[in-house]
């Protein structure tokens, strides 16, 4: 009785010490803010209240953590797409580094404004002229061969106003946003109609997203032995658009499981919007980042061509999703340097 | 001082007694052996030095355990796949369901046979047929109500022979190898010729392989807003055939990492095996179950039209993969009932 009663006190004393250790040893931002790049407003205050409310044990809005599933798109959410979406950027440059070897681009559009030096006009072709460029710069090669060639383009590539790399125009705020949505159970992926072999090479030292959570647009391969070896090599023909109505599509056929909160910036990530947050009992959260800060990155919304946010923008209200001004709610936009 | 003491006792004993308690706790597989529906052999021996291997710190072989990528085919590999495949059971199951709301298919082959109790020569119609039945049963409802469907059937449906659900002919020994395999920090993902809408609503329970580490075949889908409520309606038309050469591309697609470890059973599998084990120095494992077992499950290879067995057994000896021998390697094929 004496021995089990002091064995009883003994392990409750060491539980409550070994509990003051891991709270000591907790990282800063646990026991503060952990999203310290955010202003105390509405914005913050529903993405607090909704990650409270679907992680409370036994609350109403509980969810289980395998099904907190958190997608968000890339360009214009997660980093920089002004004045150029990065991944055309790397098309540009691509095309050019492959012009000696496709003596023909010289005389056919859109290829040969990019090579005289006059990108605009390639890309006042559109959409089309856009897809022709971007499949011609990504296919031909095996895909480990790609994920190199993005990796030494990205390392030397700067952007045109911030001179810096891309990588290090990612939003401060949508790092710490994914850090705590992670240190809460969630499982987060990114949905971008950006091609997903370009983003997979850097998305996990970028923003902790492995490969196996990027969904995006793609092109065909094929698999072939060489000389004995397999190998994949990228065709020159279209695949997928995750982009619109594709991006739920693409939510289903890669996750398998409906999101329960979503991120994004534009039209195009209206449907994912709606998919995520409509048509369902259970508790959801949709956010738009609205581009509205030119001092610190770019104001841009109804009138862009690129990342347009117009009819989202008015579903928004509608539909309860929060629109997180970058001006306001963001008390920095990028990491240091 | 004395007070301190007193704690730093306290604590020790706490700690100790909490890791007693953890010891006692701890499942009998993972003090002994976490394999043991595996008879000691060739095999066995080579799964386990392979796992210590890529697992050991600083080892040679480590790899880290982000890149501990395992892919398994499901029929045949997972599961029980004669004399039928499952999803074709299913298949012509949701025919004869359907076929009042289709008058048409009464005259019509594939279907037809299927109507009239003959099923052996729907299927005699070979590739075409069969894909014909599939997409059939497969369109015209939206994913969730697909879902629930394949639930549904699953909990009724019977296997002719052994008279079991399906979800209760998984093969014991490999959900043992997939446990193994995730204590031991590896991310394990099916990689299957079956549908992947067919496929996640039962893996997470029956193997813990949760819907997005899934990869399968799959029919297009459209999304639709239905008086406000998004949804996706499965279409009658084929997207992707992971099979064969489709593997390794719904691998790079999907995961987008190249595995180090593949586990199938039929010529389906020859590529996928080549893609994670071919052209790379560093270690990796093949494996290829060959049901040679009639008595307690079924014995086919290089003759059957279901899981044919044929260039890959070829391939085995040469690529230095390990052919599971079901009749010799397994102490059991099935859990308990």
């Amino acid at each position: 009785m004496m021995i089990s009663t002091s064995l009883r006190r003994a392990v409750l004393i060491g539980a409550a010490i070994a509990a003051l250790g891991r709270l000591a040893s907790a990282p800063a931002a646990a026991q503060g803010d952990p999203l310290p790049s955010w202003r105390d407003g509405a914005a913050k205050r529903a993405i607090r209240e909704f990650v409270a409310a679907v992680t409370a044990p036994g609350g109403p809005d509980h969810v289980p953590a395998p099904e907190r599933v958190a997608v968000f798109d890339n360009d214009g959410t997660l980093w920089i797409e002004q004045p150029l979406y990065v991944q055309l950027a790397f098309a540009l440059d691509r095309i050019r580094a492959l012009a000696p070897a496709n003596p023909g681009w010289r005389e056919r559009q859109p290829f040969k404004s990019v090579l005289d030096g006059d990108p605009a006009a390639a890309l006042a072709g559109g959409q089309k002229a856009i897809l022709e460029l971007v499949v011609a710069s990504h296919a031909g090669v095996t895909t480990e061969a790609f994920a190199q060639i993005v990796r030494d383009w990205l390392a030397t590539a700067r952007h045109p106003r911030f001179l810096r790399p891309h990588t290090r125009l990612v939003y401060q705020p949508m790092l710490e946003l994914l850090a705590f949505l992670r240190a809460n159970g969630f499982k987060t992926f990114i949905v971008s109609g950006g091609g997903v072999d370009f983003l997979r090479p850097w998305s996990e030292e970028a923003y902790g997203i492995p490969p196996e959570q990027v969904v995006g647009s793609s092109i065909k391969a094929a698999f072939e032995l060489r000389e004995g070896v397999p190998v994949l090599v990228k065709l020159p023909e279209l695949e997928f658009i995750d982009d619109g109505a594709g991006k739920p599509l693409g939510i289903h056929r890669f996750i398998g499981r409906r999101p329960i909160a979503a991120f994004g910036n534009s039209d195009g990530d209206l449907e994912m919007l709606r998919w995520t947050t409509q048509g369902t009992r259970s508790r959801r959260l949709g956010v738009i980042v609205h581009h509205d800060d030119a001092e610190r990155e770019y104001a841009y919304d109804r009138a862009s061509h690129v990342g347009r946010l117009d009819e989202a923008l008015d579903v928004a209200s509608l539909a309860g999703w929060t629109v997180v001004s970058m001006r306001d709610d963001w008390r920095r936009i990028f990491p240091e340097p």
